[in-house]
């Protein structure tokens, strides 16, 4: 193994990660040349001869073999990658949201260059996710992938659930823990999750979709009543990625789910991430490990640093070789919705209704909706209709083709909120 | 990606898994051109003319590139294995006793032919434990491998637990479902378990440990009485391999162990292996998957196969480059011992006791006991006693030289034990 000289970008908390684990791993013959930084001011431990705010210095030093980019900024990590890949080096990320919004242009300049672009940290920190779903499952057709993919969201729930900590005070330890984005809206809204959900749909169907056509729905509207309906009920409540297969099409939505207590799923507990793969030759496969944190995001880079020494490349094998499956929306969902007012709830994007319990204090209903509906913005954002939505445990995505129309039941429902509305008035 | 022709030896159940999967895969090209088996009279559903019994046609075979090896006989499987790296054959095997009792061979073997020889499938089916040991963690110390090696015990202990089936009938219900190696005492009393750990050592850490020097007990012993007493502290019981780092000695050994209900292990049902990894860097990483089986064993054999196409091979960075940790198993280990009768029990071999429970029908004591003991034929393998060891949780290893000597709790409790043998005589 040569000695790989690195061109570093950010010394975050997943940098300083990076650092730590290089510098205590074994076998593993590279070294940090050069780290190129925003804030030329800020104190920090290394020799300050080792930073630079120059990105041409690390780009252009013929030396340095590979770059590693770790910075924030979705829009300057994808000119970083570019012209590093356009200059002969082999490029890790870990941003998710630039790698899930350029993926098919990342494949391109990766075949026009040469060069490989590998990823593994951006998605699910230590879980080896993206070269498994490669390398051991590249010819195995899969129906399922889902699972836990955001620490933050995972550690806010797990101590809402069972410490009975407020929402707000989960995510101050989360923040404090170095656990959430910077920006904690990525995290609770759903939106991290959904970038790691769209590279896996390359890697596991061989399809690229946009982020922005799939459903993130987040964690930030759970009242005390939706925890406690899910106590009542002996069920936890996680934020669930998810992509299903069904006949040759395949639908994907980010979404907070009820999980049962004797789920695998219930026990990914605090910053741990999970995903579950369903093939059509192993069945269930699941792993699960530290979805944040600095020396697992860290270790997950180094891991990718050193396959570039024996130039491992993903082959996108699925992607460049399988019919491309449709992507879909199209479906039906179970899921369940509360609201505080009933008008506030709109129930004529129901297909169907299957429970329904309007009190004062806590009025929700269970029905069949389609995915598709839930890219409205009234579903998707609306904090002031505090409308909590979500999906009855992950085997509720039904394949089914969505029909708009009424039943007879959503008509007497509407009769029923008519009469509550009026009540409460 | 060329054409592989392939030369398998044995068509049983990890055989036909292995035809169904590599039929039914996408992006994968490659075909079995020959089938070794060794009673011509079965009948079988392919083509009588893809079947020989000259193993010395497939071996010789210029056109074979890769041999795979998937019988059960694991001397007749060394010697395939050893002819067809010479002859400048790649190998995939799935044999995990051949593997373990010979891996130091097979090494050399490999480099002195220059020749790949993987074998993923010998270990937990569907997980893909050894490559991602191999890649992912090939830079990372690593603290502790631990898990549950062995579908078909997994798959009796539920059985037993949650159905309260009786041992026998379990054991049967396994092996009608191909879960159970034929000979189910390979199973049952540790030693599939044991290969497996055997080979992870090598992977995990760079050590091989011959499996003759690292104890195994088994589930066949387990009375009534020891699933009460898991069942009233609210504890299951697994069968645990389990390999740990404790200052730069390695301990490992298989046994069983109590498990508390909320730990993730309890989760682990039926024929699903289990593999948690405590890296350094990564921390906990758990990895669950089906363990047996003929697909989920197949896929992994194929992936195997799949991956000599783009010439992957095992670097051993750890056994290449790592100072050689040594082995012991000179450590004290918490354990539970139940007997019928108190005169059969060797308290003298215990360093110390924590509880003692003496009883007509189920006597037990709680004690520290030096691994090394386990080896003796008397704790090892002694159906008359009917002595059940169980170890207590899968966090005490002690790590902590054992220092032989009786202390005066023991004196106490063998006055006990002779007063209570009276009474029953």
């Amino acid at each position: 193994m040569k000695n790989i000289k690195i061109g570093l970008f950010g010394f975050g908390c997943v940098g300083q990660g990076l650092y730590e684990t290089l510098n205590n791993s074994k076998n593993f013959s590279g070294e940090i040349k050069k780290i190129c930084i925003k804030n030329p001011d800020k104190a920090r431990r290394l020799d300050p001869k080792l930073f630079t705010t120059q990105a041409a210095s690390l780009l252009n030093d013929p030396e340095i073999d590979v770059i590693v980019e770790l910075i924030d900024d979705a829009d300057a990590a994808l000119e970083i990658v570019t012209k590093a890949l356009e200059n002969g080096k082999s490029v890790v990320t870990a941003n998710k949201k630039m790698v899930a919004e350029h993926l098919s242009e990342l494949v391109n300049l990766q075949a026009s260059t040469g060069q490989a672009l590998l990823y593994e940290g951006a998605v699910c920190g230590s879980i080896p996710i993206i070269r498994t779903l490669e390398e051991y499952f590249g010819h195995e057709p899969l129906n399922e992938v889902k699972g836990i993919f955001n620490g933050s969201t995972n550690y806010i729930l797990t101590k809402v659930f069972e410490e009975n900590l407020s929402y707000e005070a989960a995510l101050l330890q989360a923040q404090a823990l170095g656990f959430a984005e910077s920006d904690p809206t990525l995290d609770v809204k759903g939106f991290d999750a959904k970038y790691k959900l769209s590279i896996l749909l390359t890697h596991a169907f061989g399809i690229h979709v946009a982020p922005n056509r799939i459903v993130n729905l987040g964690i930030d509207h759970l009242k005390a009543s939706d925890l406690e309906y899910a106590r009542e009920k002996r069920l936890s409540i996680k934020l669930i990625a998810q992509a299903k297969r069904i006949e040759d099409t395949v639908y994907a939505f980010v979404m907070p789910q009820f999980i049962k207590s004797d789920h695998t799923l219930t026990s990914v507990k605090n910053e741990f991430n999970a995903v579950i793969i369903n093939g059509e030759f192993c069945d269930d496969q699941l792993f699960i490990g530290k979805g944040a944190g600095s020396l697992p995001t860290g270790a997950a880079v180094l891991s990718d640093i050193s396959a570039l020494s024996y130039n491992y490349r993903y082959e996108y094998k699925k992607h460049y070789n399988l019919g491309k499956l449709p992507f879909s929306n199209d479906s039906l969902l179970e899921v369940y919705v509360s609201f505080e007012n009933p008008h506030e709830i709109n129930l004529e994007d129901f297909e169907s209704i299957q429970h329904k319990y309007f009190s004062f204090d806590h009025s929700y209903v269970i029905g069949k909706m389609c995915i598709n509906n839930l890219l409205d913005e009234k579903w998707l954002n609306n904090p002031k209709n505090n409308i909590v939505l979500c999906a009855i445990g992950t085997e509720n995505i039904l394949g089914s083709l969505c029909v708009k129309g009424l039943n007879a039941e959503i008509e007497e429902l509407k009769r029923g909120q008519q009469l509550l509305q009026k009540i409460i008035v």
